[in-house]
């Protein structure tokens, strides 16, 4: 067997990924794209993500792009670990409600928030503060989603009893909300969650390795 | 064992999972969201979905949305169909792939192009406008990597040789492409892919069902 390597930067949306390695327990390897210096857009890195985006997972033969889908196939293929719910079940339809809520909601909007000047021309400064608040207003009301599902599902994890992949896919996305006016540590049921999901010995390792320093949420 | 209840609106969002129901072939009910009369905002309908979104599946105690998991629900719930990889295996893992790229990355701008208006302040229609031209931009990118991955996988599926539900998927996405510049049919394989998704016979009768009208695509 192959050491699987994920291709990751720190705090980026490889850390939801590397979490779910830690937690699976096997050994990886973590290869850095020093985004710094443009590796992300190499012919090498390309090669492997035509869309040059962070992360890649490379476990044998297979070359793997898109956090969620990475995420999904560690589940699936390390059954063991139970961070999935069983196939065919209404847990599993839950799931991947949420799994996709978390990819295509909370984090485009996110992206929006970081990125705003892709969606004007240049010059159009004003237009890309506007988009810029919007997506803030926007997220608030998704991290109140987050804290309606932790009421609903009566925690501990954000489906309920069963820890999954979507605890550290919501950590990572809630830490990136950690500059705004009302970022998601300060709802009282998913600042509690976050804390909770930090505690796990290997988000800790994790959190560790790529070096994140406070606030972590 | 109940009958499963889609609720959709024509060419809406719910028009993947309503070709995906047609191809299992097992009896379901449609229960039509009246848009045009604010029924997706009904306290009803948020009941269903608190979004406000289409399409919702209704299975037994199951109440589901977002259209990448409902799609995932019924491929799994429906092994025999054939509609999705077989869990754990290479194929599966980029089968995740694209149906996150589809949801996240395609489906997400073509919402921006469509509502540019919701990340500017109500009077910047000249921000609105800039939204919508570089929204299409970047789908006529995204359609090209369509194109690219056909070439790729050899068709005449999206993945390859197997048919799974990426292909309605991908179809309904690249109809609401029609009215651009350089719509989804103007590309060489990526045209002639649709048109063979457009034959199938249980996309024929989903379509007939919507009374969608030409062009099609």
């Amino acid at each position: 067997m192959t050491t699987v390597k994920l291709f990751y930067y720190p705090s980026n949306a490889s850390m939801a990924p590397h979490i779910v390695l830690e937690e699976i327990g096997q050994p990886f390897e973590l290869m850095l794209v020093d985004r710094t210096q443009g590796e992300h857009k190499s012919v090498e890195y390309l090669r492997l993500n035509p869309n040059g985006l962070i992360p890649v997972l490379v476990d044998g033969d297979l070359v793997l792009y898109e956090t969620a889908a990475i995420c999904l196939h560690l589940a699936d293929t390390n059954p063991a670990s139970g961070l999935a719910p069983e196939l065919g079940t209404m847990e599993r339809a839950q799931f991947y409600k949420w799994l996709m809520w978390l990819t295509n909601t909370l984090q485009t909007a996110l992206i929006v928030y970081y990125y705003p000047e892709r969606w004007v021309d240049p010059e159009n400064s004003i237009g890309a503060q506007q988009i810029r608040a919007h997506a803030e207003s926007k997220i608030t009301t998704l991290l109140n989603q987050l804290e309606v599902q932790l009421h609903s599902s009566g925690g501990p994890w954000l489906l309920g009893q069963h820890y999954t992949v979507l605890d550290p896919y919501a950590l990572m996305l809630c830490r990136w909300t950690r500059g705004f006016a009302k970022p998601a540590r300060e709802w009282s049921l998913l600042g509690a969650y976050l804390q909770r999901v930090l505690a796990r010995p290997a988000v800790q390792r994790a959190i560790k390795t790529e070096r994140l320093g406070e606030p972590l949420v």
